[in-house]
């Protein structure tokens, strides 16, 4: 299941079979000027199989859209083996009920995605990214404002990350920021098809964020090497947080007027028992990864901290579960904040699908 | 249900009953710089609940993507009367199956829409449109490739007609072509956040294509009056082909190395029993707007055109259906198109959710 079936180099639309690695899609579809519409942390040994069967996100969601949009089309064995053929690989395709869809997200549990047909993106002629310092996160709510204004049709990611991750990373890794000390970071990529005019708008955007002190310091950079040493500290994050403690990772989605209260919120909440509270995320999508790093390991701590979470995220209008899924962790809280209606549906759907609970057992529901 | 529920200004999530018209939601939003990510010419009368349960496509699904990917959330009556809660607003969740998916584009037989939350794009500051004339169908399609590389985000629609569609508007209105008769036409449209660069890059476009002769003749526009002037010719094709006679609408998708093979195909077909066969349509999407003119209804001659239509239209492996659904007129040809285990599968959603056939009867299945 790791071939390449076809690629439609007009329209951009790849086939493949779903234990293709991410990267290595990626790699395949250079070659055309084309590349994958969703890039994650884990694209070196993840497979888009498994993205679409999570819906994955990852940081060019801002700009390309999620995989509901992106995948056109899925082959997929129904629990009693039949094969499902809703390999379609045109954009537009409106005959009967759009089955594939079901299968988007739900995690392995309604059926077995065997392929994938999937809308690729045009890769980009200019890539241009800025790492900017900023006082406080409404600088950092105001400064992302300005460039969903200033950069628009250009913007392919904007992440956050907070002064205690950066902490984190300079003290794990030989990386350190590249503009000294702040109690917020923003990271703003662009990716467009002229550089001279992506370089303009961004430097313009960087100016007009400076003078209205919505940003304190920051670089701008173009080339292939200066733009991945500095996503380096982005990707960094996951790898120094596992020499931090016991570290227990939340993924949630709130409103972004409260995207970081949550942090403040469960530091105070966690007081000393705690060994650092860090948020950074893809702010661009309202997706918080909250990190909370203990000194051990304590299901004691577990049940303190995510009953009190989940209700508070579900108090914000928020999502306990941004991109990682319900799976088996989080299965208790699913009916904490899904209705009892949504939940039943969600039962007969199995049901219906997978009447011997067969795909993935014990999972989401 | 024609009322605005909430926008979050931020975000540019709107969420609305599902009677609000299309038209009055771009109107309400243009206030806070925000637009409808679909656009259609039935805006002035069409609702957001029927373009969610028929998966409406429209002129700038090549820019925004489709609704299975704009739709955050929805609220669904189901035919038990019990109301299904999946009206999220996030654009990041992953809190279960992902239900709402299975009533868009369902056509109303699995769910009634009640609400629908809805991603809004940013409006464009500025708006350029070109008009073009082509030799032959090969050259509109390097136009085209052309056009994704060049012009590549700023991109937001990419029509096509050709010469008899023009000579029916012609005929049938007073407006007439811009730029003197070609076999083909292209209409361009390009949204953007920078008025210079994108004139800039769409002055380049244009000469790029006249030096290697894609293109033959055409007029580049940017104020609003010139804009709507041009884009009238095209929201005026509808309204003409009704004085030309009884014209068979058919809606198909096609890869688009045959995309227009189709039309000449056709008109080989009938010969002298039709009255004109013309087409043109969405070619960013593949979409083709396929007419038959015939000089009055004729059920025989629908007989013999439709079989043998969707038949080609399938062994070139398109849809038959692009934008429109399966309705009532297509039911007969959903098993021709679809296989016997999507089919049953479809029939089993049906039974799941609307056991008594209460919605939208005698539709899809």
């Amino acid at each position: 299941m790791n071939k390449i079936v076809h690629l439609d180099e007009i329209s951009g639309v790849l086939t493949c079979g779903a234990g293709c690695v991410l990267q290595n899609l990626n790699d395949y579809l250079s070659e055309f000027d084309l590349m994958m519409p969703i890039d994650l942390g884990a694209k070196g040994s993840c497979h888009i199989g498994g993205n679409v069967a999570t819906n994955a996100g990852g940081i060019r969601l801002i700009r390309y859209g999620n995989l509901h949009g992106n995948v056109l089309g899925l082959e997929v064995v129904k629990a009693n083996g039949e094969v499902l053929d809703c390999l379609n690989t045109l954009k537009k395709d409106n005959t009967g009920f759009h089955l594939k869809n079901t299968f988007i997200g739900s995690e392995g549990c309604l059926g077995f995605i065997t392929k994938v047909a999937i809308q690729c993106a045009p890769k980009p002629k200019s890539i241009q990214l800025a790492f900017l310092g900023a006082q406080n996160f409404d600088k950092i709510l105001m400064a992302f404002r300005k460039a969903k204004h200033d950069l628009g049709e250009i913007v392919s990611a904007i992440e956050v990350m907070d002064h205690k991750t950066m902490e984190m990373v300079e003290q794990h890794t030989p990386m350190s920021s590249p503009i000294g000390h702040y109690p917020f970071y923003l990271i703003i990529e662009t990716s467009g098809s002229d550089e001279v005019h992506d370089q303009e708008k961004l430097g313009r955007y960087f100016e007009g964020c400076m003078a209205k002190h919505f940003i304190l310091n920051g670089v701008t950079v173009s080339s292939p090497s200066q733009r991945e040493k500095l996503w380096h500290i982005r990707e960094k994050i996951a790898e120094s947080f596992y020499k931090d403690g016991y570290v227990l990772m939340y993924d949630v989605t709130l409103p972004l007027e409260h995207y970081y209260d949550i942090v403040a919120e469960m530091e105070n909440y966690l007081g000393n028992r705690s060994h650092r509270v860090f948020g950074f995320g893809h702010l661009g999508d309202g997706n918080l990864h909250l990190q909370i790093s203990l000194k051990e390991f304590s299901q004691e701590m577990i049940n303190y901290i995510e009953p009190y979470l989940y209700k508070r995220v579900k108090e914000l209008k928020g999502s306990i579960s941004a991109e990682h899924g319900i799976g088996f962790l989080k299965k208790q809280y699913l009916p904490m904040v899904q209705s009892n209606v949504n939940v039943a549906l969600m039962r007969d759907m199995k049901k219906l699908l997978d009447p011997n609970c067969i795909l993935n057992p014990y999972k989401v529901i």
